[in-house]
């Protein structure tokens, strides 16, 4: 079969490879219905080292069960499930606690990006999508079914975590996929003000049909003074930050106000940040947020789907075959493209 | 009057000044009951510069009104109040929202450690304990109630930034007197299990006595092992990091449990520190924490203290009078004392 894989800096091809096949009791095969390519798989695109071997690339996926193991007891054959980015077993300590991300038996997904996957821990990890049949389902329904493998619950995950509420002002920094689910996020948490910091006209709009209240283009000191004039002064509430370079951390701890939380959801391209008096302690801000511990959201969000009430898949405005992947990843570096589908059998 | 003002580093002197008077009509004059010397306080006892008209020191007091500014509405003269180390005016956007330390009005109290001080914002400030004489209440009760101004709220706010709850383990960094204090807090808030770290055993002592029910005295990589080997390999579900300096804070998310929650009370002796894939967002650690807004929990305290429900005035170990205040300084930093009360009339 074929499948994604990066073999270094810009260097993305679609490869013939053995099919994929049970390898532990848990496991399970999974035939890829939608894939797509994902902000953060532009981190290696830019610096990964060349590799002989390759990186399989894809996290996010809906597909539809092909085969399973001996022990796995709540998937059949022919299910149509969503596959979040992250593995888990969905019953240890910490995923008990919210935080499946952090599972004992955890691991991060691969192979979405190709026809077929093999899925660990797939009784944790895959959740089924009732009454949905893949092969005549709408694309959009598809679109939006598949951002709850990993952006859209991102995005919510910044807000769950930052504690969006009524009343709130909250500012989200960054205009990609998950900043824009952030926005919707948001304003299902009932914020009353969203400030969407980001540049790109084509994507802002969409963030104001999800609920931005304001578009603030300008970053740095600049973006910071526009917002806390937006704010009298006081600044937001919460901030999602969406990118994970250090400037959206600084422009983060300068738009928040006192007792205010930051949340981060972009994958942290630094290691040391400021978070002394002069940054986060002398204003009794909260630093919050993580990789998205999407499979405890999952369930909640299907129905927000399937009912129409959110409309998540939005973010995909381009859709490639797997011949197209590579033209994807460039698309999206060169922000021709917000988000890339991909349909393995186009 | 005379009052405590340092000069340099090692250098304070109790000396002769003009008494306080109203500057501005919102202003009180406080003749001071009790003051103390402050952990913190050591900070500029290492490192301040000679400075010819030095630093007039002690934010923390209790005291009678002895005059009140024309636009002083709820103190009288005579009351006995609690004057925490934080100037607001209770009454803006910040305050209302719980975090009165970043009042547009604020600023920090100085004078504690002397016969009298001048308090602005006397209004939002000051806090009227009902039916307590200061002249003839027992020096216990009254070493609880000054614990009120700062320290032991202070360690309840690290606890309630940390969202300490029933069923949560909570690990204390730092067996000094903010320590104990969010020792008492976690146990006041719940807690299933408090783990000290700490190395002094006559503190430790108060801190079993307060609730923990754990005491480790390794440190760094050592006292990380251990407090990960009594939580089962899990981790502390909260670490209220009571001292301020950057092995406390590698400390804190070497113990932290993912998805736990950081809380910093201790001055951060640092601004920039690890926050990326590796210390805090791998595992979705929240840091919280900053000056305590010890004004928004004084009025829920005061009755805990005058029912005998807690005693946090058993910090203090050594009490001294004006004279005695450097030799206070000396022994805090020589940790002979753990903390040290300054009766300006004995």
């Amino acid at each position: 079969m074929r499948a994604t894989f990066m073999f270094g800096a810009g260097d993305v091809r679609v490869i013939e490879v053995p099919d994929p096949r049970i390898e532990a009791p848990t496991d399970a095969v999974i035939r890829v219905v939608r894939g797509c390519i994902c902000g953060s798989d532009l981190h290696p695109f830019h610096s990964m080292p060349a590799s002989e071997t390759g990186r399989h690339m894809g996290h996010e996926a809906i597909g539809v069960v092909e085969e399973i193991g001996s022990e796995v007891r709540t998937l059949t054959k022919g299910d149509f499930v969503i596959v979040p980015f992250g593995i888990q077993d969905n019953t240890c300590v910490f995923c008990r606690e919210g935080f499946p991300t952090s599972c004992v038996h955890g691991s991060w997904l691969s192979g979405g990006q190709g026809e077929a996957l093999r899925l660990a821990q797939a009784d944790g990890t895959a959740v089924k999508v009732p009454g949905v049949d893949p092969d005549t389902a709408d694309d959009a329904l598809l679109a939006s079914l598949l951002t709850l493998s990993d952006v859209y619950l991102t995005g919510w995950h910044a807000a769950h975590m930052g504690r969006v509420a009524p009343g709130k002002t909250v500012t989200v920094i960054g205009d990609g996929a998950v900043g824009l689910s952030a926005v919707l996020s948001a304003r299902e948490k009932g914020a009353e003000r969203i400030i969407l910091m980001g540049r790109h006209a084509s994507r802002t709009t969409l963030g104001r049909e999800w609920g931005a209240t304001d578009v603030v283009s300008a970053r740095g000191a600049e973006g910071i003074a526009e917002v806390m004039e937006l704010t009298g002064g006081e600044g937001s509430h919460v901030v999602l930050e969406a990118v994970g370079h250090m400037p959206a951390y600084e422009q983060s701890y300068g738009v928040v106000r006192p007792g205010g939380v930051i949340s981060r959801v972009g994958v942290p391209q630094y290691e040391d940040a400021p978070v002394g008096f002069g940054s986060l302690f002398g204003k009794n801000v909260t630093l919050t947020g993580g990789p998205a511990p999407v499979r405890a959201y999952i369930e909640a969000a299907i129905p927000e789907v399937l009912e129409g009430r959110i409309e998540p898949g939005r973010v995909f405005d381009m859709t490639v075959g797997l011949d197209g992947v590579p033209a994807g990843y460039a698309a999206m570096d060169a922000r021709e493209a917000l988000k890339v589908m991909i349909d393995p059998r186009a």
